[in-house]
């Protein structure tokens, strides 16, 4: 048996497939805007699906809205390998985030069956349905449901206008009643899951490395606090005797930023903010916060929520304000497999490339893939370390050398893994 | 000469115009809603110029949207005594804030004609156009042009969706190149300006007292805050490279709440917020405040503007936010005219009224016609102190002591008064 050709990533149709993308947007939104469930990521999707399908995957659409392409092994009771990542934006993003990790997985896909290679283990190419948090609070929609834990109470978040999440996915043609289809069962035999994405970071442009490999991803916890004061005149109302929410509610925005500064590894956000009746001259009686804390560190993360929830009870509770602090859905810290993550520094170091581990910041799919499989994530770096936004940049010869690395990754998973 | 009658407001009458006018509202808003160029507005003063008809004055609606009632003087050399006060609400107002003043001085003017009092002045009853501050940051539009001092400068202020306020009069049918037609000429005669109104506050009530005689009305230093840092992912970015518009902001709202708290008489809001783009997981690239100080005291007005640009300033520096802080139209603390106060406390003191001086902490088109003519203000209790809330409530029995106090008033002034 003769030595099997290499498969090769060709440049120009990755970069080929991230303009095809960056079309697919909505127009009247900045940057470039495609949020789950919208028209253009009804499109998206569709276009990955006739993508796997041009590339010779069996692909289809699952009940939860992930686009699935199956590129069969050649031994049946191997299982399978799993990569992937998602095509939805935050609105007024950029054309990189999650888009570079499905793109390079379909040309891997592609350049295996160009070099005629056929793994031992299935292949999976996922597009994942709703990875970031949508208007609900919740994430990773796709992989939640892939692996079982989209629940009930999720279904039943709201959005500010007081619509369920079921209620969203029905209008959007998902039916809440058939999620648990999408879940990969046992017969799956995931063994392994993959995912290359842009690091969204300053890390890897600061030490030079060309490939991240993510030892873990940061746990998030993600919350609505909502101020409840008394609506009374700006004029005539001393200030000692009034029930500020939006006051209370700013004290909570600078607690957030200043708990978060406590550690290196800390994060803390407030990006959104309602005030009611929100009118200038009048006291305001309501104040809605969404923010989040994250951090790689299970035990500094619970202290910060504990510094948090007692801030803002502190900064309501002095102006005579209600406080109802709810946590929405978050996630825990999440280690990617030691193994894997050697695996892929072997990779890395036998074809020389620059690289250094490091953790996520950013949540991602394989957080939650973790729960079915052995996880491990490849970075590749950000100009600027901007991202979730319209100047979101990786160079072409960057994505590039992140393809491939996921083809050499899933190469050596294919020989070393078991199954 | 027997002595005249003396006229005698009745109290269901008045009740029935406050009902009346509870009933002219925008039932898509909470509380009582009848915003400036609205279609409730509309019809509110229309139903103002029927009323004023129906009780015997000649009446019209002038250029500027206010509707203008005259009831003639014996002598035509005397000049006017003018009256009134505003019909329009903020968003999820009540049911008395201004409304008491003009139905007030309605019922005055049918109480005179019932009475067949003819006073030597003309008396004239006005409902005052767009009293309360509209989205471009604008209040007394009606009283601004019966005294010539709306400017263009005020038709070219913008709202959040960047229409200027020239567009929004024209669109409600108000022709903005009109507006000059508005001013009262020397020819009104203006002799004296005296506007009921409900405190709005918490003083009378504490004092126990049934009428407040203003001495002074309140000035506002009104203001938008623009901050303009950077967007960024909130996961990866780490907080001390950080550009955070929302956190500036935050900033700045406490120290509006700080600075006002400094002075007994000081007030501070910040009532309106918008962070851009407004997702949980993205840093603030945009937030925008709108805010206010006021102060009977122009001295300390002015220390506490310098003191808010000096902490916004601040607050955006050490976060790398740049900052755009625009005043906008404002008005300087306003004496009441002595002798209208001295007057006024004859009548309160004869009639045997528990009685208070006070300033006036809301702002009034009283301040503005204080650049025409003497003024003074009458105040009737506020329940709880409670305003610009559906809570807002004043006694049917606090309402006509007020109406007669005004009534008193107008007699005693038309006694008094020169022209």
């Amino acid at each position: 048996m003769s030595s099997p050709r290499p498969p090769r990533p060709v440049q120009e149709r990755v970069d080929g497939d991230l303009q095809a993308l960056a079309a697919l947007v909505d127009d009247r939104q900045p940057g470039w805007t495609r949020t789950a469930l919208s028209e253009p990521d009804r499109q998206a999707r569709q276009w990955a699906l006739e993508q796997l399908r041009a590339a010779g995957l069996s692909a289809r659409i699952d009940a939860a809205g992930n686009v699935i392409g199956r590129l069969p092994g050649s031994d049946p009771s191997a299982g399978s390998i799993i990569t992937g990542s998602h095509t939805d934006t935050v609105s007024g993003g950029g054309r990189f985030d999650g888009m570079v990790g499905f793109v390079g997985a379909l040309e891997v896909a592609r350049a295996l069956r160009e070099a005629d290679r056929v793994l031992r283990h299935d292949l999976l190419v996922i597009d994942f349905m709703g990875e970031e948090p949508n208007e609900f609070g919740l994430s990773c929609v796709g992989s939640r449901a892939l692996t079982g834990q989209l629940t009930g109470e999720h279904l039943t978040l709201l959005d500010r206008d007081g619509r369920t999440y079921s209620q969203a996915l029905g209008a959007a043609g998902i039916d809440p009643a058939e999620l648990g289809k999408a879940r990969l069962g046992p017969g799956a035999g995931a063994r392994a899951f993959v995912e290359l994405h842009i690091e969204q970071g300053p890390v890897l442009e600061q030490q030079g490395s060309q490939i991240g490999l993510v030892s873990a991803i940061t746990g998030v916890a993600r919350f609505r606090a909502l101020f409840q004061g008394r609506r009374d005149h700006a004029g005539t109302t001393p200030m000692a005797v009034r029930q500020d929410a939006g006051c209370a509610a700013a004290g909570t925005v600078l607690a957030v930023e200043r708990i978060a500064s406590s550690a290196e590894t800390g994060r803390g956000t407030v990006g959104s903010v309602t005030f009611t009746p929100d009118a200038v001259n009048v006291v305001t009686e309501r104040a809605e916060l969404l923010g989040e804390l994250r951090s790689p560190d299970a035990l500094w993360l619970d202290e910060a929520r504990s510094a948090l929830l007692e801030a803002a009870g502190a900064e309501a509770g002095r102006r005579g304000v209600r406080l109802d602090l709810e946590w929405l859905p978050g996630k825990a810290p999440t280690p990617m497999s030691p193994s894997l993550v050697d695996l892929c520094d072997e990779v890395v170091a036998d074809h020389g490339y620059r690289y250094s581990r490091m953790y996520s910041g950013a949540e991602h799919d394989a957080a939650v893939m973790a729960s079915l499989c052995p996880t491990v994530m490849l970075f590749v770096p950000s100009r600027g370390g901007r991202s979730h936004c319209p100047q979101e940049w990786t160079d072409s010869d960057d994505v590039l050398a992140g393809v491939q690395v996921l083809a050499e990754t899933i190469l050596r998973m294919d020989t070393q893994l078991g199954g």
